[in-house]
């Protein structure tokens, strides 16, 4: 179940502490330029070291094992690692019998019946999300525009994003955020009614990044409040320009050419430093639990560039789906 | 791309004012009893007639084309289609150069070179949901759980439904609304982490009923402004059951067995009575635009069924794939 | 399970005593003119009638359910059934104990828990093949080339046909049959390396037919007795022409624009009127059976249109895989 | 395009002097024991050294990157790999220009718009196997019995094979071969009619494997010589054993609990010493061509352990979508 897309093929493994992490991609078209340099930029943003993120420091360094010759991409499956170097396990062992509240502990012992990993999350770790941010950066590439943008909104509910996540480490707690992405002159046509709808293939995608809890389009749950005629927007031009944009750029889950925009609501870190309760399965009794280690205080503030990941991976899928069915370059023409 | 699920797959077909709707269920275990009459509620449902609805009307009687025997499931793939009868196509013809703000149109004629069937909006009808919620009744039945229950909190923004959609139709104009489905005492463990989450399996089909613009789970895009002291939810009994749900049931992307909560953003219906502007593609203009002939005030009304049927079919499904790859029964026992 | 392809995918439902057979097909191109005439000289040749093949009659006529508007296909999933009206079914219900030796019968009842519809084999029937032939017109019209010919080279071992099957029928036997299916100027580079090599999506198809047992590209199993030196198929022009075709125009897995050569194993119906041994699962013991109702003497005389439709299925899918991926069109040029 | 199976998915990559060849498998259970050691027997078995097989050696220790923790498998992607350390690649610069004969460099070259790797036939090279192989034995281990085994039966037609493959090396030449896999006792019930039938899910993932040019089932090729009287199996107990088996243990693209059996024919290495000819795309003309470099002899002769892997993967695979549909244990009890 672990990969994504139907030509453009994401596939994420590894463990947070094991010895490497990684992905694969299938059906990346042949003749992009790879050099590992070029993975730094967006490596660098998803990578800790900010107030308010973990004090984990990894490499990170891309290594291409497969798919790439002479600094292009050769049509075969592309598989990039890499090592997983800063890694302290001692930290984790207890969560076996005394789960963090929030957290996948619970579920992963119960449903690999303790065979999990569960050091630093395991499979489940926000360390997984490398191999998205690089799937991200190739199918950046391939879209070959600059303008998938996502940012932080709000942390804690408040837009002062700094002041919130200095009041959340002082009590040892964590903040949750808002992140907006927009796509920008987007292609017009990618996506499929049903069920490979925009919507359905993005958000897809969006919720396999851990932590996040919701997803809107457009106006999204506002527009649960308004009225068709105001909600409706207008075409102006020939080109099948908005005034509005209530719609996200996606009409019956299709892009319709104008700018591509959604929000994703990002939870706040399980791991707080601060005392919580949580059921103690060995003893069967509830009790109180302080995490030690290293943690988020805003998992958030390293996620905007995941979500670029997530909308240019799907860019991509589609836009490939596109010119296979439809025979739809990416400037919109149609093969005859 | 017009398939769901991994092992529980569910395709649809049909166009609003094609000969017929229907659905195919491939992986349907063989020995499910069905009967007609077992589908009469749920598709009473969805069909429309309530006040806010539109009159067109559907005799919406099921009939099994493949898959069933005797009464019972075969284990072949089951079709089952219904009639479309009451159809006035003349009401549509205007749109191919004159599309509705907020609809499918421009897009499908777009996408599609002109050859899509654009009467009642052709294969991004709401009517193609018809089969979703035939797959629905037979996914409830594989589930053999009663407590799948979605039902709309508000429309245009008030609790008090019944007024916001009167005011509506005073005004020929539509509003859209807020849905909330809740899943009482699910089963542990379904759900893959990455790319087949509960949350990305669940919004996949979600994000495939025309007019979801949104949706999150248990505090979903509240979650965004709360701390991780509030936010996490303590574990209680040796059950995994938590003193608060802020999760809506879901850690890592796997159910932990508390109720799965879950809500949905449906906009207003593009089609309304009201006066609008649009671009008219033949004349290279805007012009505005009054559209004739049956529409929805409110399409939220009739989706809570659909979204319980979206919801049974991803349960089903990760069911499967559960007992498949861990041999998981469904009361939790591995199979060893 | 049921469904073949990852672009052009095709799915198949129907029992051989239902209501009606049908095929869908998701991701066909909008814009392929489709008349009910068309399929019939294809169905002509797939019906029974001829000498050696069953008595049953099927209007067989195909009707548009979903996905084609005036004459077009619209993009839509493309539904096409039809109905099942020569049904004889009293002939069938003896199986459900007494299983007939080299039929479908015993591990049908065994692996759907008697929940099977046994009646004309249900599921299991050649008469599931309509579907695939149906398909195979729409996917010879979008590769617009004529030449995908498979013919019957042999039966029972005799390459003199009409005797073999004469024999036969005055024996109350059944013969099997080799046919060889040739694609003349096939495009170059149809294929993936490993998991969607050309024989791989070709050999997968063609065992979904009923009472395949064999198939062999090119040389095929005779190439084992060969050396290298005469095996191989030296190139003569810039176009990649070869001098001989031992690799059936396929090497690595990838069209190299030669013919396609391919032969499929047909085994005899297991159907036979002459007097056989089998276990009656009821009495516990073994017992003469003797098949009275309607028989195909050599199944293979219906068959070759049937891999045309397989060969030319997997034409189309792959074809629409490589212009996703690598933006070559029909013609072999790349886009850029 | 590049990964097999349902619910044990099996991705390939790695080229054939790229740094590493490996293997994903997902939807691998929990609790699997997995020891390096476990894989020296059947990597020994693939790899090159005896009589007719490439100097080449690799030291094919495998090194699991995730998906492994204290000895068993966790549940999450099972990554695992190897390093290529024994490459001599200035052999193969040559072969851009001119391809070799029967060789995928050709198809390479155009198909990946001379993009590819062709050094050591890149992601071509029966390199690639060592995946299939290491994946084969977790598949073994799922599969939990020991009766899977392929044998070579002859090499370029001779059932001496020693002695075929003597005289070819004399000659600078190379043979072909046929391989039998039998699978004793296999559970009844795996394989789903049409698009996943026993014979599609093998043909596909055997046809993956370069050098394979055809499969049969059974009585295969010879059965269409038969009479259905001749080729039935008649059923003998209540346990379904046939007295023949001509099927090879397959009916209705269903195993019916008797021996699988069939045969695959393996061309000659298309890499020889012997002189051949082909054309010089540069120069425009044909050339005689010897080709420098280590090659097999006979490839066949390391296949067979591939094709066990690649009939273990499929038995695992269909076991697992038996137990998910129909709750079909590996005993054959029905979970209800």
């Amino acid at each position: 179940m672990n990969s994504f897309g139907v030509l453009f093929r994401v596939s994420l493994f590894g463990e947070s502490h094991g010895s490497d992490t990684g992905v694969i991609i299938d059906g990346c078209p042949p003749g992009i330029a790879l050099d590992p340099e070029d993975f730094i930029p967006d490596l660098t943003r998803r990578k800790s070291g900010a107030r308010g993120t973990t004090s984990r420091k990894e490499s990170d360094m891309p290594e291409f094992i497969s798919g790439v010759y002479q600094g292009y991409t050769t049509g075969s499956p592309l598989a990039i690692i890499t090592r997983n170097k800063d890694k302290i396990s001692s930290d984790y062992s207890l969560f076996d019998n005394i789960p963090r509240p929030g957290h996948a502990d619970f579920v992963a012992g119960m449903k690999y019946s303790g065979f999990s990993d569960l050091r630093g999350s395991g499979h489940f770790s926000g360390r997984i999300t490398w191999g998205m941010v690089v799937a991200g950066v190739v199918a950046k590439k391939i879209y070959g525009r600059k303008n998938i943008t996502a940012k932080l909104l709000s942390a804690g509910g408040s837009e002062d994003i700094e002041d919130a996540i200095n009041r959340a480490i002082a009590d040892n707690d964590s903040v949750g955020g808002i992140i907006e992405c927009v796509v920008k002159d987007p292609p017009l046509g990618l996506g499929e009614p049903f069920f490979y709808s925009f919507e359905s293939a993005l958000s897809h995608i969006v919720f396999s990044i851990p932590a996040v809890k919701g997803i809107e389009f457009g106006s999204g749950f506002a527009s649960a409040s308004m009225r068709g005629s105001v909600h409706n927007d207008p075409f102006t031009d020939a080109a099948g320009k908005t005034a509005s944009n209530h719609a996200g750029g996606i009409n019956g889950g299709i892009t319709n050419g104008n700018d591509i925009v959604f929000r994703v609501a990002v939870k706040p870190t399980s791991s707080i430093g601060k005392e919580q309760f949580t059921y103690n399965f060995q003893a069967e009794e509830m009790q109180k639990l302080k995490i030690k280690g290293r943690h988020d205080t805003c998992i958030a503030l390293r996620m905007p560039v995941i979500i670029e990941a997530a909308a240019a991976i799907t860019m991509v899928d589609l836009l490939l789906v596109n010119r296979g069915i439809y025979g739809i370059d990416k400037s919109g023409k149609t093969d005859s």
